[in-house]
């Protein structure tokens, strides 16, 4: 009966959030090129296997706290974790679709500086440009590959700003993906805001600076990992992540959101060593992976997709026995 | 005496600021960066007349919420403004010191898109790469002229992204900027956190999201302006901005903040129709600039920095005169 009494919270509370959210912009073309992307995607290969589909989401998101946005508490995240497991995941065989932070880090860009027109190009003359000697590799890999595939049609990159933006989105991408049942996977990497002030709540106008201290009071934002696991792509391999600065909180906080949001694997990272290793949690183990040192330019997100990809295909295999 | 009691409390505020907040990375790098780029900037030029240099600050500051940041309030800026007035500012003939937020727009990149990287390149065959034909003219013009202005010593790009770091830095090139009297501009366009969480007062770890609410707590920033005009450069010519989206108050707030932190102008500006009118406050006149629409490409940083530049001349001139 508590579990039903639950639930039933957190529909009406997803359905107030998305009820008073700003709607969002250009749904109508969004959701066509979703559709065209899967469609394209989703048809079998030559060998009969089903071809699989990863939504990446990446980047923090931000919590406006004016309606005319000029202040916002923002979540710290580079996307620097679901650029690198994009390009994994691609390597892999996957079709991506990447739901980033508008300014974030990009696939196949990760290891350019952060301007890096100006930084990697240099005039020859006062009208021909070239690519500075030391970047030349890694700016042209970064082109070939990432054009290879956007147009290859195994890449669709999706920018938002805020929260509302984000689970809008994650909701259009989630229904849209419901049709590949299990070979759909929801890489859920993007450091999603806890609170918000709900839309109508927030003030019109820039808030004031008049007076000497400042108190925004902000609400839990909706667990919408749930709501997608129930209602938006119940049949899709879940993957969510779990990042602390306590190292000693972090498995259990991982272990708690993997029982609570029945997700299939909870990756759990803490903020100074993750790009050296991460701990995937299942219901079964707890699985260390580790960044292999002895290969340069070598990823902790190579060994820890390979992890996923593998448990993947044994979740799609045993959902096809089912059936 | 209330002024003399309100100007203690100030510099004790400031002070305590300063003595709380997160020590500056490469503090000696900066200053010696700094030194270098006056020293050849300011030695007077062939016609007798000392050069001038401008402070822009561009791009909005964040205040941490916890000291191993993960959350943050930010303040929205793109940083088109200081962008843009640093491109006038140098046709004008200034040195420009431009102080900006990570990730913010770039003085002669701001008309490229987000990705100018993989957006306006595209491979030729699996090893080489070219300008997009539509990107050409655009990514030449950037390149070679921001290569132009930094190699040619008009142009120092110094980066930040928290309140701490953007006041520490604008202290730095206030004092290294001292030197030149009335022949220092501060241009500070950058969207300054009004309110932060004293670093001492910070949590070490992230903030739990257990409870249905957050209550954050922030407190004023010290009116450092005051202490820019008082201590850190007092001869300077000093430009601030007022930026409102009510527009009924606007005019007011422009005008008080010029009294109250003796600035030689004000810029106020809204933000819906920011980029094509705003208004210069002085003590004498208010001046209303608009952007000329009959030039294509035009912006109305054009205007608004001739008159900035006339302004500051007469500012020189009269200071040499009252010596």
């Amino acid at each position: 009966m508590d579990s039903t009494n639950g639930s039933q919270t957190l529909e009406a509370q997803a359905e107030a959030f998305f009820d008073s959210a700003p709607p969002l912009q250009n749904t109508h073309q969004i959701t066509q090129k979703l559709d065209q992307f899967i469609q394209h995607k989703s048809s079998p290969s030559t060998n009969g296997d089903a071809r699989r589909i990863v939504c990446v989401t990446s980047g923090g998101t931000t919590a406006p706290l004016e309606q005319r946005c000029v202040r916002y508490v923002d979540n710290f995240s580079s996307g620097h974790r679901g650029a690198t497991s994009t390009e994994y995941f691609l390597k892999a065989g996957y079709a991506v679709i990447f739901l980033y932070r508008r300014g974030s880090f990009q696939p196949f860009c990760r290891s350019l500086p952060d301007d890096p027109l100006v930084e990697c190009f240099e005039p020859t003359d006062e009208l021909n440009i070239q690519v500075r000697e030391a970047y030349s590799e890694a700016v042209k890999r970064a082109i070939v590959d990432h054009h290879a595939a956007v147009t290859g049609g195994h890449l669709l990159k999706l920018p938002f700003n805020t929260i509302f933006e984000y689970l809008q989105m994650l909701q259009l991408i989630a229904t849209s993906m419901r049709c590949l049942g299990p070979c759909a996977m929801f890489y859920l990497a993007a450091a999603v805001s806890d609170f918000y002030v709900p839309w109508k709540d927030m003030v019109e106008h820039k808030i004031q600076s008049g007076s000497h201290f400042l108190d925004v009071q902000l609400v839990q934002v909706p667990k919408m990992l749930s709501m997608l696991r129930k209602d938006w792509a119940p049949l899709a391999f879940c993957v969510s992540f779990k990042l602390e600065t306590d190292s000693n909180i972090l498995l259990n906080k991982a272990a708690t959101a993997l029982e609570k949001y029945k997700m299939h694997a909870v990756v759990a990272n803490e903020l100074t060593t993750r790009k050296e290793h991460v701990v995937v949690v299942t219901s079964a183990d707890n699985i260390i992976v580790r960044r292999d040192k002895s290969l340069s330019g070598n990823d902790v997100e190579n060994p820890l997709i390979k992890l996923l990809s593998e448990r993947h295909a044994a979740y799609i295999k045993d959902s096809s026995r089912q059936v």
